[in-house]
């Protein structure tokens, strides 16, 4: 797994070191990109391609590293003043603490756009990146992760139903989780049938994700988690927590991880496979 | 063209009035995208492909928008306080001000991610949505017109060369504006040699444009110009008309016009074409 974060760590290095770009944006994309997040999403992708029995390949990287960037800049305007103004993000100064608003959000709008240069440049077929294009539009956009944002902000403050809850982070973080499931499936050549079911698995992570932020948002230390814990509640944010209680959240949590191992399973997805590893590596006595 | 910029009308209305959206984030990005802009984008790439005999086809008015949504979200950050901060924007207010920054940059955020979802579901083959993808991405990202806008941002205040005048504008405005040229020789399937030709059309344009600007912003009132003028004067821009004068500049616009209308004529493309007519009306004695 370290070998894969090592190849992707060296494939964002070297696209932002491109003599073109203009060092200051370059250098502000490269920082945010290179503070510390955990890959989560480009080693689902990577990990899926090689428990499908795939031999990893350049432009594998290429979509990984595509997700992961899009990742990173929706991170940097979530932490901009106008939005959830945080100063720290994994234990790093934020984007635009660390250089300034207008780079940070240049920062950002370039890793919204230079993925999908990435994705229509690799080696894959045709037909292939069109539906890769498609699909991480799809998560990132209206449809997707910005949809999400903008509910997340208008809910604050708010008293949420869990449906309404579930709804923001199906599609704040739930979409972008979701993409290297079915990204998988599309290189792996799925079929349509399975390409579902593997959007159902990744739909499930998703939530798992958000249940497990929210329980460690009221027990996690700064330092277990690289910001200020407890922002939720001085937010006013409705949360798994507030709603379910903290083991009701971590029983949510547990059920939900465990439909996805499942799920997996079925797929005839072998049981030692990194990928599960991933997954079990997300419930909370695991940590 | 009325008619065509009525279609694109609909086309951008219709998707944002998708029932799955966010009001909120449907809104704001629909009021920038309606908010009198002149689809410059738009009409060059419509009109150059029927001079190139095509007949207009829903999936051209897709790639027409797409451009335009690309370039409504750059007007929505770059209106944004940390940036150029402006209230008007073609005499309405810029969306931060009519809604709020948070929002701003959200809808900016989704009229970047949603024309790669459109791009990628228009009924064309495979490999041009892929042609138009990657130059689509090539033209706003780091190799395009986010890579402008953070050297104009570092330029302010500072006396700048003409070259690296050009460079910024080639970047910032160039870019976007050279996309609907070659994405109309990717759709009419012209050769790599025409491609290349008409890149460099599109290059020469986008500068005319700028200079245009330029000009325009010393010479026209308010109510012409639709947004404060003498602001380049103000902020201390590098210009073509601090550089080169007001009749330098003027001389230089009237040059790159009658370039680009040449090589449009040695293209085949008529001179009664809709295209020479656009191209036309940027002459400042026109207006």
């Amino acid at each position: 797994m370290d070998m894969k974060i090592k190849k992707l760590d060296e494939f964002l290095t070297t696209f932002y070191e491109s003599a073109t770009f203009p060092r200051g944006l370059a250098q502000s994309a490269h920082y945010s990109l290179l503070a510390g997040g955990k890959r989560i999403r480009p080693l689902l992708l990577l990990e899926l391609l090689e428990a499908f029995g795939l031999e990893l390949m350049p432009a594998h990287f290429q979509i990984a590293a595509s997700v992961e960037m899009i990742h990173t800049g929706s991170l940097i305007h979530d932490d901009l003043p106008a939005m959830d103004n945080d100063d720290y993000r994994r234990g790093k100064l934020t984007n635009h603490k660390k250089f300034d608003e207008a780079t940070a959000i240049l920062a950002g709008d370039t890793l919204f756009f230079d993925p999908f240069y990435v994705i229509s440049t690799c080696d894959l077929p045709a037909k292939m990146i069109v539906d890769l294009t498609r699909e991480l539009a799809f998560a990132s956009g209206a449809y997707g992760m910005v949809a999400g944002q903008i509910l997340d902000m208008a809910g604050e403050g708010k008293t949420l139903s869990l449906e309404e809850i579930e709804q923001i982070h199906r599609l704040k973080t739930g979409r972008l989780l979701t993409f290297p499931f079915v990204a998988a499936g599309i290189i792996a050549e799925k079929t349509a049938q399975e390409l579902e079911k593997l959007r159902q698995i990744g739909q499930e992570l998703g939530l798992a994700f958000q249940i497990r932020d929210d329980i460690l948002d009221v027990t996690a230390s700064f330092s277990e988690l690289g910001k200020t814990p407890g922002k939720d509640v001085l937010e006013e944010k409705s949360t798994y927590v507030a709603h379910l209680g903290l083991a009701g959240a971590e029983k949510m949590l547990t059920q939900k991880l465990s439909e996805v191992e499942k799920s997996l399973t079925e797929m005839s997805i072998p049981d030692d496979s990194q990928i599960l590893k991933i997954i079990k590596r997300l419930e909370l006595n695991h940590a």
